[in-house]
């Protein structure tokens, strides 16, 4: 028996690393659960009642398989976004899409741009591929477009990334900003643009979805926010058709859950229920403003479920982190500095937030 | 805008295929669905009652992620195996394992040996990452392991796929049969043992789970068949610590929904509900052999729930085929000769084999 398995080199090579530890994992390893779980960007808001009941029937029908077609599904986005049928990629959640646009784009030892510090499961894929993360820092905590561009230029990369809002910061940019950014890039350089929390921004923020118009942008959206769905892994990009089409050949075909379908697609026509959540997430974002303040300190603007609060250093957010985890609340903080200076704290219900205001006074006053 | 997408080698020369059909497509293109859906190898003996109940109680928590290391089902596949807890990789069905055991193993251009016509998104995958697919005729319609050895030593193939029991052909090799396979290949090759079917074989053709023996071997398998949960898209594979580390590196990990999670878990205890559907199947297998007696007809002799048919030609097997559709039941068929001289035919429910039965008789007085 050999002493080495026969990887590939780029597998060999890899370091072995994970994009998220999971507060499962966490809580596993503190020995305890968490009280509040404001972590992970999940909607505390629950599913559409249509949706569940959608779902329930579902479970009754599992031993068939799903649609690898998702054609129900891709029939209501492509007339919610009025874009072709074929305009539209659907995959398990925008972690599984990261993955594929990745892999058709990205050659070994390929430049590819993003934020420094942005969302880790695509450097995960980026790294997985054999891509050289190319990363640009924030610029006032926003995504830096015009360091991006001239990171493109410099490097040749045909690939960048932006998170539009942005996550971990919770930033934007108005979409003109965008589209202007887009229209710069070299001709060989696909824009891929993660809007997985498009319906918590402002509508300047997100501009209609235009598939045909350029080849070189696709857009990622995903039923795990607004639509409270992150355990069913759904999501779906929209771009131009000749993108799409070469997605269809590289994607996992029975990838998506009977389950997930069906969710997503009476989800997707529950409208009122989502304007429900967009309001109840505004409420709390306004509502850890108000708390940072009455505790002394400021939050990043944030068009999403999450806001930033600053705790002024990167050895304060750490050590308020780990406090609070150790008290039964689940938080997240970003990776890269001067933004590590924060802790993320995502909206949850109005008692989880009570219960997160007393444990992080408590905190602080330590 | 530039004409051509900046694809990688790879894709840029992959032609656009697709491993399934799928049934819905079949009905979309027919205008009409099907009555009797005994082609793609689900089971319509249904989930557990007790999976669905915990599916059900899932759905109710779909707005939190699933627990990204699979804790609770690896712990419990452990248990049930025998094997250490970093023996499992727990992935979106064995189709996503088998994407990422070739992305692991295969370099463009290496060659990877199956059964000529064995399972198609095997192959998708292999040429999806760039590999070339070395086929070996079946031998007596059963996988030929002594021609697949040749084959691995001859073109210095670093991965081998065999389904045991096999699909499309239903026939199996007793374990030691596979065992003496796996001691005899190089030192640098991986088995790839698929065992999607292995609850319906004899006790002699699937061995204990002996992870940690052989650093060659990998094993796989889903909730998709026996356990009736095709729609959830749950598997594993079981294979030696070092392997398994191997996976983690590329896996996608929040990949598996919270449904599946809890319905494997559940249907894993429930082995009172697997023994049933096992008994259902091994009659309904007898009951197509009969079927296939009366008609005056033979069946290749199968391990699994599904049962080939032998038309005798290819010629009669897809004129077969295409009246059976067209009057409503779904069957498939292999794609290579002489294989694709038989249709393969589901186990379903009495109801479905007597419809089936009906309806192949008027195709066959044609």
């Amino acid at each position: 028996m050999s002493k080495r398995l026969p990887l590939t080199r780029i597998v060999a090579q890899l370091s072995p690393t994970i994009p998220f530890v999971g507060p499962e994992t966490l809580e596993r390893r503190l020995g305890r659960p968490f009280d509040v779980r404001v972590g992970a960007n999940e909607s505390a808001f629950g599913i559409s009642s249509k949706a569940k009941e959608a779902m329930a029937a579902a479970v009754e029908q599992l031993c068939w398989y799903n649609d690898p077609e998702n054609f129900d599904l891709r029939t209501a986005l492509s007339a919610r976004h009025h874009v072709a049928l074929d305009e539209i990629c659907v995959a398990a959640g925008i972690d599984d899409l990261l993955g594929l646009v990745v892999r058709i784009f990205v050659e070994p030892g390929d430049p590819v741009v993003s934020a420094q510090g942005s969302y880790p499961t695509f450097a995960f894929h980026v790294s997985g591929f054999g891509g050289r993360a190319e990363g640009v820092p924030y610029r006032d905590d926003r995504v830096d477009l015009d360091g991006m561009l001239a990171k493109v230029k410099e490097t040749g990369a045909h690939l960048v990334y932006i998170a539009n809002p942005d996550n971990p910061m919770g930033t934007w940019h108005e979409a003109d900003e965008l589209n202007r950014f887009v229209q710069a890039l070299p001709a060989d350089c696909i824009a891929l643009v993660d809007e997985a929390y498009a319906d918590f921004a402002p509508t300047a923020a997100i501009g209609p979805m235009d598939a045909s118009a350029d080849r070189r942008l696709i857009r990622t959206r995903t039923f795990s926010k607004a639509h409270g769905m992150a355990g069913a892994r759904i999501g779906y990009a929209a771009a131009h058709a000749d993108l799409v089409a070469e997605l269809e050949k590289v994607r996992n075909h029975f990838g998506v859950n009977r389950v997930a379908q069906a969710g997503a697609l009476a989800s997707l026509a529950d409208e009122p229920f989502i304007r429900g959540v967009v309001a109840a997430v505004d409420e709390g974002r306004a509502d850890y403003t108000r708390m940072a303040r009455d505790l002394g300190l400021t939050t990043v603007a944030s068009a999403t479920n999450f806001v930033c609060f600053d705790m002024g250093s990167s050895e304060r957010a750490v050590t308020t982190l780990h406090a609070l985890q150790q008290r039964g609340v689940f938080v997240r903080m970003p990776s890269s500095p001067p933004q590590n200076r924060c802790i993320r704290v995502t909206v949850g219900l109005p008692q989880d937030r009570r219960r997160f205001e007393t444990i992080l006074k408590e905190v602080l006053a330590k």
